[in-house]
């Protein structure tokens, strides 16, 4: 049954392919560069109809003018694209559905532009293949999305075609890597080109070509909550979580979301939990962007260590200056990757995030009606780490807590949810039902898009308690727990009062009495910060706050 | 309650140590080429007592120059270090322990020098941290166990310290950046010092120092399976996965582990699944190291895209020549990294390996009774992934098999372990207690150190038939599948035979002839290639065995 490998068959059509596009660009360029006034014509020479292209949108930073340049190209050269992008967040990432440059979109995170994509999915013009989380397109690049053409966002590059990246490395190395390592062509725009660039984020090598936008790319201050506007309600739900979470058991290295809910936690950890005597037992390792919020704790020596997915406006000089604490490159600023700090905080001891609501089950969603957002990372970080091995003491209570079949013991990873009872608009954050149930039909979903399944949950603050579900031994019990501090939602006043209370007995829920929070004390007085000029003191003016964020 | 933060307290302790290192390491160093001959005293000056060390020691590629260096420095300079490595697989691993260089550590995988280390833990010289999968351990590195000095091992250096690895890339770049962005010395040995590397695998940039071992960097080619030694039993569990689970959920995309279990699947694709009609719908995508026995699969066209997690000896020309298939440098070599190789299976549709012992409950492990070994990169591959939203067709048709409390609909990774009831030395491989539990009291361990653990399996394979874990609705069910295909062991002979008829009815327990599956094929005439010496055919002489596999 042995047959010879046929011989006639082609094996390099990507790299040939690759070479062509390469040769074909290069009229536009002086070695690797790439003249910005040719950017068009350029894109229609190395771009080929049905390519699979990755847009760099992150979070933060964004390959913008690729992406415009890219919606002004000739539909007839450049049609039917497969865009394979994290975040969609600038009009152009749609324009070029809406102009028939790109057809079929698989991508992590929409918002703003969620309500635009919904109506132009409803007109055929974008065919969706899935919603994912970061760490997951990441996967795929590797898997059976891999870009032909990506373009990524630098600081600067040199001649070469060497990247700087300065401190929003971001997704930067996973999309460079799959493209690079896979034939594709690799195109940079950067702020500025340099003779020698401050440090390499990425080897000239990997790089097909480089370009100086005309302007700086667009970055957004998305972890920049004033404390100004934390409430003392947030202060309690904060009180609650460090003393009934943190401290129970003992969670040193943990990962935040993003949000006033988490701002308030760490605006107390010098005061409340610095009096609990907690410094150097909690919150020593985190997985999370440089967020302002975080500088006090850091400033008191609370959080002794942090790897950042991302950077921050206005936190460079500041991240810079505290190198034993961030990770720092060779040149003296930050390095962040994406990837790293999903994984780090995957495997990390607790997840703590906000989410708009919350079902019976503890499924939460930040799905809106009438909008496309989808997940980001908070599913890779508020997911149970089933391929985790080693034992910490977080993990190893949290497992004796959980209720599980069989004899074999475990561990668990912490799942936080915070929430008030009631949201924006005064409409109550649990339901019977989740909106993610309409949106799955309105948008012909496999699935309703949950954010934080409820078996991966274990913790569920809110304003009036905290339902532990390690400890409910059913189904009911879990609904209780939740009714139990659902507040005066439909949900929370339905509760079996009962049944409440012996779940109560067993702590599975508990009020802030049951855990020692003294709520006279849930002023904003606790915070260590109650402006952005207070953190900005901290910082000992290292601190430089986007101006939007300055009243001062 | 705004304090200021306290200017006294330095913030860069790790900056200047590292500066300092640098300039004692420079003694010994023209540039960043560290002479060979003054390694010893050159490690001396760099390292400092308590310092956390990782060698690199992958799957495959060791820093072993380095390694045998540090059990030769003084242990009054350089003692009591904390070692954080993936892999043990060399003496002067061990011996850093034997003689006090170092004490802690923290790691995950020890193979066969798991008995030597067992001694050491007893004689209380190595204090072990934690065991971890690969993921868990890199994540570990941009948290807690970052770090101070760093070991790695690649091919070809520059002056600048530009590394090329060549297709072992591996685990490197984790390593590097780790260390390398939280002021660490990374130092690498290399085989060659060379004028201009063919292609940047790490920028010299982040690279502190490089030294040209004696001799070329250990590798190991622990990929590869000798077909030869493939049986008719290992034929007919290859032909049971392709229909009942391979046909059955459309798996496109997946990660084999290691074995010959796995090598008769990847063999029997280009006749059987052919025959089957099944090219162009399964096995499209893998996430795997280049294993040889892939060979006549990608040659058929079956297999279209890998990912490698490291190389495999002799594969460097064909991987090379396949570059539509493999991810391959500009310089045209393959480039390997297994971070992305790991998280490309993880959120794959499916995971499939093979075990030492399984008990009643699904939990497996190849945990043996005197040695630590540790999971190595399994759990990571063969857990359930919780952080995945995207859908696809096996993953949704799992999801809907499975039983689940409470209302939501949910997708699932297929995780399947294929054994026959009974292994070496006819010892059963299905018992009532995993050996796990006495390892866990003998090395006193947190938990038991179960590889893939019941409830994220989904299938279980032996000659006997499928257990479809899927389809139990209860424990008990689970058991009475899981005996339902223990064949003649204690635990198989114990079934509750009524029981299991039922699991049939209902498709958790299917034999070959409920599968479609005629016995009588499964002869050796089924593998497309039937020895090395096949396979190199098939490649068309591209594949060029180690000395060790050619016996014509």
């Amino acid at each position: 049954m042995l047959e010879k490998a046929d011989g006639a068959r082609a094996w390099d059509t990507l790299e040939r392919s690759y070479r062509t596009r390469l040769a074909r660009g290069a009229a536009f360029a002086t070695g690797k560069t790439v003249r910005a006034g040719d950017i068009v014509p350029f894109l229609e020479a190395v771009i080929e109809p049905h390519d699979r292209v990755c847009i760099e949108g992150n979070n933060q930073k964004h390959a913008d003018f690729l992406a415009a340049s890219l919606a002004k190209t000739s539909t007839e050269t450049i049609h039917d694209l497969h865009i394979v992008q994290s975040n969609l967040a600038l009009p152009p990432h749609l324009d070029v559905f809406e102009r028939g440059t790109a057809r079929r979109l698989d991508f992590c995170y929409a918002g703003p532009q969620g309500l635009r994509m919904a109506r132009l999915v409803a007109e055929g013009k974008i065919e969706v293949g899935a919603i994912h989380t970061y760490l997951e397109l990441y996967s795929r690049y590797f898997c059976d999305l891999t870009p032909h053409v990506s373009f990524v966002a630098a600081d600067a590059a040199d001649a070469d075609g060497n990247l700087y990246t300065g401190p929003n490395t971001e997704d930067t190395p996973a999309i460079v890597e799959a493209t690079a390592f896979k034939s594709g062509v690799l195109i940079a725009q950067v702020n500025r080109l340099v003779d020698r660039v401050p440090r390499v984020d990425v080897p000239g090598d990997w790089v097909s070509f480089v370009v100086e936008a005309p302007k700086p790319h667009y970055i957004e201050p998305i972890f920049t909550r004033d404390p100004a506007v934390i409430t003392e309600v947030q202060v309690l739900m904060a009180m609650m979580v460090v003393r009934g979470i943190y401290e129970k058991y003992g969670v040193a290295r943990l990962n935040h979301g993003i949000g006033f809910d988490t701002a308030a936690i760490e605006l107390i950890l010098p005061t409340y939990a610095e009096d609990l005597g907690l410094k150097g037992k909690i919150c020593r390792y985190m997985s999370v962007n440089p967020c302002p919020t975080l500088i006090p704790a850091i400033e008191s020596g609370f959080v002794e260590g942090i790897h950042c997915a991302g950077s921050e406006l206005g936190m460079e000089a500041y991240t810079a200056a505290r190198s034993d604490v961030f990770f720092i490159g060779r040149d003296g600023t930050m390095r962040s990757n994406r990837i790293f700090c999903q994984l780090a905080g995957h495997y990390a001891d607790l997840f703590i995030g906000s989410t708009l609501q919350i079902d019976l089950e503890g499924n939460s969603s930040t799905a809106t009606l009438s909008r496309i957002t989808g997940f980001g990372g908070a599913p890779n970080f508020g997911s149970e780490s089933r391929g985790r091995r080693h034992g910490s003491e977080p993990w190893l209570k949290a497992g004796a807590e959980q209720r599980r079949e069989g004899a074999m013991p475990r561990g668990r990873k912490l799942v936080v949810q915070m929430v008030e009872t009631f949201g924006d608009g005064m409409s109550p954050t649990f339901v019977e039902r989740l909106d993610a149930w309409e949106l799955q039909k309105t948008f012909d979903m496999p699935l309703p898009p949950v954010m934080v399944y409820g078996d991966d949950l274990t913790h569920l603050v809110t304003e009036e308690g905290i339902a532990n579900l390690l400890l409910c031994d059913t189904l009911e019990e879990r609904e209780q727990a939740i009714r139990g501090v659902a507040g005066y939602t439909p949900v929370g006043l339905a509760r079996d009062r009962e049944m409440v209370a012996r779940l109560r007995e067993k702590g599975a829920v508990q009020y802030a009495e049951d855990i020692g929070v003294d709520k006279r004390l849930a002023t904003r007085d606790l915070l260590a910060a109650r402006s952005i000029k207070d953190l900005v003191a901290w910082s000992g003016g290292l601190y430089d706050p986007p101006s939007r964020f300055r009243n001062w």
